[in-house]
């Protein structure tokens, strides 16, 4: 039960733990060992200053052997039974032989024991099978931070062997734009309503989909579903042609009885097939991973400013002087760079 | 004429011009010279290094002189007529025994000499007057750096003994927000349009203004003007309070006919008077000037990055290990952050 790897609350790294050397973790996940992938993304996930070494071992000797998944982006409004839909889909994908790795991203809220225990609850199948692994993502301080720390994960699952990563995404503005531009496939999941049918889908949402899935088609609600479906199809009609050459497909889905859910798997491994032929695919991944390193350099700028005591003692004497109109905040602002630089140096 | 303030070019600081001491600027400034404040305002626009220290001073020494005029900020789509506005109010200000800075904020397009000359042609008869100084803003590579620049040379102007400060921003998104939060009063200018009088208006700029002016009001458009002014009132009430405690009114007026011009001038001096009695006025000010320095910092780092060449070049190398797969992004934004910090230091 304690290597229950759900059970490791990521917001205490190692808690009563030895912190292992870099080797041990990266053995770990070589091998496809859960456990010590989990105790890694602890790791890579903590902002702690005694860890960041480690975790930039860790990482770096993952990163040849990671990129070999496919990374599917999965966003929707809550209620639009997300996670139902991922289990049900994610078994799915583990019956076709693959290794599934479901990452959550919520920066909305923390983290607590309680919510990790709920995921779990909530997708009990899933993560039963040895050929699964369930994480919800630490909550960051920043939705970059989060994004940041997602990327890492991905890598080390990667490495692990998953070739099936699912990012899971409450769908609350711009953590689906963060998302789409981690993944290879990115999924609007929507339910079919009463009233206007797109309400509430912002074009900017929309425009990021590879495909658009109106989720619990079932009972009585199948004929609202394929209406909806209907005005989906309508609405990608009016954006311009994607990059990828891609034509997002729109069609319903059932967690509950499974409708459509092998169709959908096809059409991503479709996207695959057609963006490895065209070159996009490698073309993103490129570029994402050059995005991903000025985004990890602003990244660490920002963290040793928020984390410089010195320097945050300073910013408040300074904001005085500029309050009380004694210096302005161009001066200021470069007496606060010189005595950075200075004492981050004496930090060696 | 070589003499004429607007025909400095600001992209190209002090050509041709011994740079002077922060002491000769100040002396000029403080005497209210308006060659010598054109010419200081220059070099505070300026990003060259070789400037810098000279700038600060010249900043540094204004800062206690500064802080006693009215900033308002005045926006508008292009073609509502702003130029126009802006002169018959400036002339209804300069009557009542002010002296007046404007100064223009355009993020979107590069400044040429013929831009200037183009403004000088629009405010003609401001232009003439003794007691008004008319600036456009150099463009920056960045809003934030033009707007930093544009909150620099209203302190100069300041100095300079001008006690109102029009800051006048194209409407365009983002500059907006910008410019609302270096100034006191927020002008939105509207035209009456012949369909839904609110189109185009996005809610986060109406939310802002301390004023909503409808323009050329005058002729046959007199009527229609004041549907405009009417529905723009309804819209409004769907808003919370402002912090200020103050109601923004919602006003017709024409730059041709002069009508309303007066009032308008009053009902600013009345949101001086309402803010500065519940102490709205300096809260926020202070505020403001707290917010100058974390962006001033925050620039002064980007800056510094943009600026360093052996960064920019290891960046590239980095790129290029990091799409090979030979090293994580975490990994090389801590190399690259190492060698910065040495880097910096190499440089005192």
């Amino acid at each position: 039960m304690a290597k229950d790897p759900s059970h490791i609350n990521p917001e205490l790294p190692e808690k009563g733990q030895r912190l292992l050397t870099a080797d041990a973790y990266v053995e770990g996940i070589l091998s496809g060992d859960r456990y010590m992938l989990s105790r890694a993304i602890t790791i890579v996930e903590s902002r702690a200053e005694k860890y960041r070494k480690v975790a930039i071992e860790i990482l770096d000797r993952c990163m040849p052997r990671a990129g070999n998944s496919i990374r599917v982006g999965i966003t929707g409004v809550p209620g639009v039974g997300k996670s139902s839909f991922i289990e049900k889909l994610g078994l799915h994908v583990i019956e076709k032989g693959k290794r599934l790795a479901v990452l959550a991203i919520d920066p909305s809220s923390r983290i607590s024991k309680g919510a990790i225990l709920g995921d779990k609850t909530r997708m009990e199948k899933l993560s039963a099978r040895a050929s699964a692994f369930i994480r919800p993502s630490a909550t960051g301080h920043s939705l970059g931070g989060v994004a940041r720390k997602t990327r890492e994960s991905i890598i080390l699952c990667e490495a692990a062997g998953f070739d099936v990563v699912f990012v899971e995404t409450v769908g609350v503005g711009q953590s689906e734009t963060a998302v789409s531009h981690m993944v290879d496939f990115f999924l609007l999941l929507v339910l079919a309503g009463a009233g206007d049918e797109l309400q509430g889908i912002k074009r900017g949402i929309m425009e990021l989909a590879d495909a658009i899935v109106i989720n619990k088609a079932d009972g009585k609600n199948l004929e609202n579903a394929e209406k909806a479906r209907m005005a989906y199809l309508r609405a990608l009609q009016l954006f311009p042609p994607k990059e990828s050459g891609w034509s997002p497909p729109v069609m319903t889905a059932s967690a509950l009885s499974g409708l459509h859910l092998p169709r959908l798997w096809d059409a991503v491994e479709a996207y695959r097939k057609h963006t490895q032929e065209n070159k996009y695919w490698e073309a993103r991944r490129k570029e994402q991973l050059r995005q991903w390193l000025h985004e990890s350099f602003e990244d660490l700028i920002y963290q040793r400013l928020h984390d410089d005591e010195a320097l945050n003692r300073q910013m408040k004497q300074l904001e005085n002087e500029v309050i009380q109109a004694r210096l302005s905040a161009a001066g200021a602002a470069s007496l606060l760079f010189k005595s950075w630089v200075e004492g981050l140096h004496g930090k060696g």
